[in-house]
């Protein structure tokens, strides 16, 4: 192994669902790393290329689920399972989804661009 | 907030003791973190220039605890707490500790420097 290209950290932390500003675990954080992962692996791009890991909160809550792409300096935003095709062809390609990447004013709640709902939490099951 | 000009993603991932490539955190990585994002914000370096966060595995072990230091795109490994002053003063002076640094042959284990030591576990208190 070397040094990746990139490195992708995908934001996990988990508030109370309902908190105001929310966090990237409640609106599916957890599946969308596993799923990135997954995908990436699956075009032979987790050895050499783009390695994916998780990380502690980046202080975009609003804005979650959110991806730093390191060391390319820039975040992805509001990233839902839908998205990683287009961001694997983008890592693939040496471009980024102009759609997903945050401009600086999301980096501000003050200023930010509406936040996507929380993923509903299912009932408890029985037992 | 903006965006931070750095982020420092220190690996906390976790094996058993013993394990041959050691893992960040049985070498102290989680005294680490939170001892170095400590000092960062009595710097009053963290609301503006540098947040620290933890992260899953970044794939070089046998070289932790590691620090990805991004979007600078380098590691700092085998890093000690008597390492964050030095590390601290660095990014104050958008330099950094050179003796640090991981080289590209610690990328991979077998052409890695030498590890260091498992932190010791605590033997069991009373009861």
């Amino acid at each position: 192994m070397a040094q990746r290209k990139h490195y992708l950290f995908v934001c996990t932390n988990r508030r109370p669902p309902g908190t105001p500003k929310g966090s990237c675990a409640t609106r599916g954080a957890d599946g969308l790393y596993m799923a990135l992962k997954a995908e990436l692996a699956a075009r032979g791009l987790a050895k050499a290329e783009v390695r994916t890991c998780t990380a502690s909160c980046l202080d975009v809550c609003w804005a979650g689920p959110v991806i730093a792409v390191e060391p390319d300096g820039y975040f992805y935003g509001r990233v839902t399972e839908a998205d990683i095709p287009a961001i694997a062809d983008a890592l693939a390609s040496g471009t980024r989804v102009e759609r997903l990447v945050l401009p600086a004013g999301d980096f501000d709640q003050a200023t930010a661009g509406p936040m996507i709902p929380e993923t509903p939490v299912p009932p408890p099951g029985p037992g």
